[in-house]
């Protein structure tokens, strides 16, 4: 047994689409992807997932299509597939679940790519009061150009590390907004007097950058957490350093957990000596598709079932628009590993993906990706008994280090209830999972890092946006002093 | 009594913010304003509702704070007396009341000014599936700087006519990502064939235009009402002509009901006259504040002690904010009517409430407007018994020919928990209210307009948008075709 010290943190992985990792599923007759577009499918996925005492629901989002497949601006596939299309905004199903759940959290993807950060702050800020702090903001750049193009006027995406530096100044605005632009004690509502806020302790922050210019003051009024948990997924060098910089809890994505436990390091390495945070202040969590059988044999055919329902055209879309690569120019007996691309070639190097039934050092050939993604898309599946997957999770959980898991479906929702229902007994058995949320009413950050501590729904003193909050009793002069040192 | 044909359209207005037409009323001992940053107060009031057979919760929003008062970017009277500040995003609340409803509606403030109308559009597209059809879009192009100053960059809000052109090419990219770029029979669901959507029935929408630059196609599948219902509220003769034009439902504030009939009756000759629009096409709704007692001295004495909590600088930066001029550079005894602005002598002349224990031809001074919108803003109060109270609802009626009422609250939501319990039965008795919903998953279409017809949740033939609609059936080329007749 591990440690057992500290309870992993467990989260169902969704999107407002069908095929979110599992292009063609949908097929499968107990699979319920079309109805996420209901409001019950939201309600009932809360329901399960509170029940399994999961940390949160952490939603997936783009705001386009995968359209770089025999493409450019080629929807076929993933319209056909149902391939992450359609896609609704993933925001709203928050207060739905929130209405009929009192711990689950919310990990919701909102990018920097085109909302004004003041309306998005305000959108994070009423999601964090209604949910009673139990709301994460998974930032994202988007990678798409369908993203691009459809909100920013018919633009093409900015380069990848323009999209960083934006975000960085992105995520500067909406610090203010959210932490130096009402004090901790703003909101007065003394009925004798008739204050309700008191404009003191109310400032603009006069935001004036190289991409935004933004004077503030927030629209909200201070929130649980003050600023939501921060989320985020940094797979390339910007993308960990923005992580190692702002990040509370990392998502990452490893097929093996010697590679995950080299990709937590350099994340905290650099964590630690670029940005000085403290240990144990980024939480790292890692995409996980579980099947579960009764026995081996059941699960095998179980995931053999799976595999036959999966859409190659699906995967072959989502594979080019994760990596910008349409591999439509490829024959299917064609290797990657010599693409022209680099980018195609490293990748193709690195991915050896394990499938039931299968050769587990196959050629590199587009056949080969169009197949292996098909279930759990470029994350590991692994599939047993509950006893076996919780052995496999110990294991990965020894060698890597890692603090939890985004658990992905197969088919929507059972492959979650059978997470609820089969492996979680198991795991809570073992000790690594919690027997029970810390309280009720329990925040997000708490969850994450415990509930002890001064003001444990707020951030670590050594998160660069620590300095930022206007706290209780400080006067807006004393305040903007020590903004200034 | 009046005709009892129609039901009378019933909706709540509510904002997420307190003091929305009744600045300082936070302060009474009843009241709940500061609560709606809460999960509870919406699901409570969605269940009030509900329980009142209302058909709809109206939504206000602002996206900047009233800082014209004392100013310019000066929030400290809002501030003080919490008058529609803070605000937060209303959107959101939706979801929450519709997890414990079935029929209530929602109209939904989103202003066109900053936001890409593909990312709006996905919004409501994605409420109008989790509300089953009850959801409504009250189109505003902003009207306050700090709104622009935040949202845009930090400049300053663009001319009010130019707001108007802008919203209209808003509306037009719209309309054509909810009803021209999926034909309704795009979503297929064939889990044998593996096709969930058909590519031939989705398409681009290539909008170019002087604003916006949107290829489409709409990132959400076609919705239950295929395009919210279009809510507007058109005072200036640009937003009376966005109105006659777009407009299924306008929300209208008059003080006299003659008024309300000359004002009704313009924009219904310019939608016949200008747009072809068909009689009875538009519904006109009117904003009403009541006081009821169980006697009349009972009702007075309440609407005095509501009085006796409004706060003056409250009022006096809301009515800023709305005219866009700042009434504190008059003395408290100067009279309106000769100020140097046309708009704010014009609106002096014009604006006569009658409030109980008052004066009703007073002197149109500063201090006079001060205290008059501080109960039920700019809009009528009345106050008696409920039967007293439904008698002058019949005379409006009688008199405007008005479709309904936006009701809005001197105490939140204790004047709403009135309306429902006090008057509705009234009303109900009288014939000018339904019995009940015309059936369980209405849409709001069919709230307002009937469930009878063809297709009772889609637009009238005579709207502008309705030829826009690629219906079942129809190939790309011929839908293609019949766009460009």
């Amino acid at each position: 047994m591990t440690t057992g010290k500290k309870p992993l943190i467990i989260n169902a992985f969704e999107m407002g689409s069908p095929g979110h990792l599992s292009p063609g599923l949908w097929k499968h007759p107990d699979d319920r992807s079309p109805e996420k577009k209901d409001i019950e499918y939201w309600i009932n996925l809360a329901k399960l997932l509170e029940k399994g005492k999961f940390n949160a629901v952490f939603i997936a989002d783009t705001l386009g299509g995968y359209d770089v497949y025999n493409g450019p601006r080629n929807l076929d596939a993933v319209a056909t597939s149902g391939a992450q299309w359609p896609i609704h905004e993933p925001s709203l199903f928050v207060p739905a679940m929130a209405a009929v759940t009192k711990n689950l959290a919310f990990g919701v993807t909102f990018s920097t790519i085109s909302e004004a950060p003041y309306l998005l702050t305000r959108r994070l800020a009423t999601l964090d009061h209604l949910t009673k702090g139990r709301v994460g903001w998974n930032i994202v750049t988007s990678y798409l150009d369908s993203a691009a193009r459809n909100t920013l006027g018919g633009e093409e995406l900015p380069p990848h590390d323009e999209r960083y530096l934006r975000a960085e100044e992105y995520l500067q605005v909406a610090y203010k907004l959210f932490l130096s632009s009402w004090s901790d004690d703003a909101v007065v509502l003394d009925r004798k007097s008739g204050v309700f806020n008191d404009p003191k302790k109310i400032r603009e922050i006069n935001h004036i950058g190289k991409y935004f210019n933004v004077p503030g003051p927030n629209i909200v009024q201070p929130t649980p957490q003050r600023l939501p948990l921060i989320l985020q997924a940094g797979a390339s060098s910007s993308g960990k350093d923005y992580a190692a910089r702002n990040a509370e809890v990392v998502f990452l994505v490893s097929l093996e957990p010697e590679n995950l436990a080299i990709e937590i390091a350099s994340i905290k390495d650099l964590a630690r000596e670029k940005y000085g945070r403290e240990e144990g202040s980024i939480k790292f969590i890692q995409l996980l598709t579980t099947v579960i059988g009764d026995t081996l044999e059941e699960a095998e055919a179980k995931y053999k079932e799976y595999q036959s329902y999966g859409d190659k055209e699906g995967a072959q879309a989502l594979f080019s628009g994760w990596s910008g690569f349409d591999i439509g120019k490829f024959g299917y007996d064609e290797e990657l590993v010599y693409s022209e691309s680099n980018a195609i070639r490293s990748f193709a190097a690195r991915f050896t993906k394990p499938v039931v039934g299968e050769d587990n050092q196959p050629k590199k050939t587009r056949d080969y990706f169009a197949n292996s993604i098909t279930v759990g898309g470029t994350g590991p599946v692994i599939w047993g008994t509950a006893e076996q997957v919780a052995d496999q999770i110990e294991s990965w959980v020894d060698i890597s280090k890692v603090d939890g898991f985004n658990f992905a479906y197969a088919i929507a929702p059972g492959t979650i209830e059978d997470v609820v229902n089969k492996l979680i007994p198991v795991l809570r058995k073992r000790g690594l999972v919690w027997d029970d949320y810390p309280k009720e009413g329990v925040t997000f950050r708490e969850q994450v890092f415990g509930t002890e501590g001064e003001d444990p729904s707020f951030l670590k003193p050594s998160h660069p946006a620590h300095k930022l909050r206007w706290r209780a009793g400080v006067s807006k002069e004393e305040f903007e002093k020590s903004l200034a040192q």
